[in-house]
């Protein structure tokens, strides 16, 4: 669902994270396709800054989409197609979930690739 | 590393969270005993409020420690046996990282279990 690189490619802070947290449900049931399209959806969202995702074997879950500012949050949980999406998740796709707004004061990243030429 | 109901557990915001994204290196090289420990350290530090992680089949992983306050953020990330594990972690354990200090301004939980009796 994100490249590696997503925490990378962000601009300095501040800026706006949208930390879910979340248990899957057994089975697909069209989860794997929304998904997808809340991904693309998103990134089509004025102040969408990235996601990145990660969701292991048991099916917990971490998902941060990051916005530049806190009204670019505010207009993507109320966008519509998105809002059928969080009722639908919150029926069928998530046994628990939490969503936590945070703004982002700082930030440091490190990349090997980028070390390679300081030994 | 986390129970599932981490974020059900904290308390009401404003609080800290420590965004910790990585891609691991192959091989444990003694890492699961790092991590485990790491858990146990934070967990005894003033200002800990408490630890969600995942890690997916790629090595790509998401941690967030949650703490009372800046000033626990900035004790938790100087304590000596965690320094000596961000350096091995430097070193050693991560292709790639990036940390985000965010101070998280709202909150909400859902937990299916908790609807049970609200059909």
């Amino acid at each position: 669902m994100s490249s590696p690189s997503t925490s990378q490619a962000l601009p300095d802070p501040p800026y706006y994270a949208v930390i879910f947290t979340s248990q899957r449900t057994d089975g697909d049931r069209g989860y794997a396709v929304m998904a997808e399209r809340m991904v693309t959806l998103a990134s089509e969202q004025p102040g969408y800054l990235g996601v990145e995702s990660v969701r292991d074997a048991e099916g917990r879950g971490i998902t941060i989409s990051y916005w530049s500012s806190e009204e670019a949050v505010h207009r993507w949980k109320a966008q519509n197609e998105h809002l059928r999406a969080q009722a639908a998740g919150e029926s069928t796709w998530y046994a628990d979930y939490c969503v936590q707004i945070a703004k982002v004061e700082r930030a440091y990243t490190k990349k090997k690739s980028a070390d390679a030429t300081h030994p």
